[in-house]
C-alpha cells in the first residue's frame, strides 16, 4: 500500500464538497462520485476504477445511512472500518472522501422523502419496509450535495440500481448513472460488506446461492418454465443449508416489471437469509437458444 | 405594449433550457427562474420583477401541472392564455420561456414522487389530497432541470412556498428560494388566476375574505384568544356570502406547525369557497402590542 499521498482530502460538509467539485468543473474536469457506506471491499474498488477511467476527478462518499436500515436490522452492527477504507482510496488514487456525518445528512425539521413505487415494489422491497424510500432519498441528496457529472453503483443491489435510475431520469437530476457488474469471490460469492458476518461453515455454504441463480439463469434461457425454475430453486438453497428464502424471481431488468415474455433483458434475482446474514444476489439470463 | 423583441424565446424541451442557462453561467450571469402555471397577472409579475432585479437572466416556466389538481378539482377548466402571457413577458424583459408539455414533464414509465409530509399536513393539505406532492415533485423537477441560481414564489400560495423551501434544503438543491408578498386589488382581493371564475356579485364580496383574516390577525396580536378569532372569522367568512370554509388557523410561519406561543413568526392561513371558487389567502400576524 502506497504512503498516504496529500492530494486526498477528507470533507464532512455540503459546502467544502461543494467548493471542491466547483473548483474541478471550473477547470473543465469531469467528476464521478461513487457512494458507499464504507467497509470498502474489491466490489467498491472497481467502481473507483472505472471512475478514474471515466472522469477526471473521483469523490468516494462514506455515509452509513440510517434511513435504509429496519428496525430490525444492521445499522448498529454494520461494519465501520475508516481508516482501512481511507488507506484503500488513497492507494487507489480518489480526490476527495466525503463523509458527513448524520446531523449532516438529516438536520433538524428535515421530512423530505424521495418514493419511486413502482421499482421499489417486491423483491426486497417487500422484505424491507422503507429501504428503497431511504435509499432514494439518501442518493438523491448526495448527487445534488455534490452534482457529478456521473455517478456510478453496483450491478449487485440490482433493484437499488433500477431504483436509482428510475428517479434520476424522473426528477430529471442532472448526472449520468453507470453500473459495474458485480465482483465475485473465485467461488462465485458476490462481494458484500456483509460477508463478514458469515462464520466459516457459512461462508462454505454461501457460494451455493449464486450457483443456483446461474443454474436457473441457464435453464430458463434453454427454455425451461421459469416459476417451476424459481421453485426449484428456491428448494435448492434451502437444502444448501440457508434458513430462508425471500424470493428468487425473474423480472424485466431495468423496469423490474413482472416477465411477459422472455427475450426481452431478464433477470433472475434472489434474497436468502444464511444463519443471521441476509444475502442478496442476481444473475442476467443468458439470450435464450434459438427454438429454445 | 412593446413589440416583441426577439431575445425572448420559448423552448419545451430540457435540453434547449439547460443549453442557455449553461450559455448564461458560462458568462458568469446569473439565472433566476419563475415557476408559474400560466394565466399570468399583477402578482407573477410582480415575481418576474423581483427577479429581474435579482439576476442577469430570467426563466419562466409555464407548466399547468395536471398532477397536482385533484379528480374534481379544476384542471381542465384552468385558464391558458399562452399568447397574452408570452406579450406580457416579452414587455416584462423576461429572457425565456419554458413551456414543456405533459409527456415532457412525465414520459412513459414516470413515477417518483416528492413528499414533504409534515409541512404538507392539515390546512390545504387535507383539503386537497396529493397537491403538495405533486406541487413538490413538479417543482423539484423544475429546479433541476434548469439549475438556476435563484427561484421565486409568491407568498399568495403560502403552504406551498413551505413545501418548497423545505424539499429544497432537504434534498440538498443548488438553488436560494425567495418569496414574494401577496400582491392584491384595491380592494384587498389576492390576485389570483381563478378570480377570473367569479361572477359579478362573487366579485363583490370575494375581499371580505382578506378583510375578515386581517381582522382576526389584528385581534390575536392585540391579545384575543387564537382559537375564538378564527371561529368568529369563520363565521364572518360565511356571513359575507361564502358557501363554505375548509379553514381559517394560525401556524408558526415556516414550519407550518402549530402555534404554542404567539411571538414567533405567526400567520394566519385560510381556504374558503365562494360560488364555485376556492379562494385562499393568509396574512402575517403582526407583532403583538406589549402586555397585549
Amino acid at each position: 500500500m502506497s504512503e498516504p499521498d496529500s492530494s486526498l482530502t477528507v470533507v464532512r460538509d455540503v459546502a467544502s464538497l461543494r467548493r471542491r467539485v466547483k473548483v474541478w468543473h471550473g477547470e473543465q474536469r469531469t467528476v464521478a462520485l461513487v457512494p458507499t457506506m464504507g467497509a470498502l471491499h474489491a466490489g467498491h474498488m472497481a467502481l473507483v476504477k472505472r471512475a478514474k477511467a471515466l472522469a477526471d476527478a473521483v469523490v468516494v462518499s462514506i455515509f452509513v445511512n440510517p434511513t435504509q436500515f429496519g428496525p430490525n436490522e444492521d445499522l448498529d452492527a454494520y461494519p465501520r472500518r475508516d481508516a482501512e477504507d481511507w488507506a484503500l482510496l488513497n492507494a487507489a488514487g480518489v480526490d476527495l472522501i466525503f463523509m458527513p456525518d448524520a446531523s449532516v445528512m438529516y438536520p433538524d425539521g428535515f421530512q423530505t422523502a424521495v418514493q419511486v413505487p413502482a421499482v421499489s415494489q417486491g423483491l426486497c422491497g417487500t422484505h424491507r419496509p422503507g429501504h428503497f424510500e431511504g435509499v432514494a432519498t439518501v442518493v438523491t441528496k448526495l448527487l445534488l450535495q455534490g452534482l457529478p457529472d456521473l455517478a456510478l453503483f453496483g450491478e449487485k443491489d440490482f433493484q437499488q440500481l433500477a431504483v436509482i435510475k428510475r428517479l434520476v431520469i424522473d426528477l430529471d437530476i442532472p448526472v449520468d448513472v453507470l453500473s459495474v457488474p458485480t465482483v465475485r469471490e473465485r467461488d462465485g460469492l458476490a462481494l458484500s460488506s456483509r460477508n463478514a458476518y458469515l462464520s466459516e461453515d457459512e461462508r462454505a455454504i454461501a457460494p451455493k446461492f449464486y450457483a443456483t441463480l446461474s443454474a436457473a439463469a441457464a435453464a430458463i434461457a434453454n427454455g425451461a418454465d421459469i416459476k417451476a425454475c424459481c421453485a426449484q430453486a428456491e428448494r435448492a438453497v434451502l437444502a444448501a443449508g440457508f434458513s430462508s428464502v425471500d424470493y428468487i424471481e425473474v423480472r424485466v431488468a431495468d423496469s423490474l416489471l413482472p416477465l411477459k415474455v422472455l427475450g426481452s433483458e431478464a433477470r433472475i434475482l434472489g434474497a436468502a437469509t444464511l444463519g443471521q446474514t441476509r444475502l442478496i444476489d442476481n444473475v442476467k439470463i443468458p439470450a435464450q437458444q434459438a427454438g429454445g
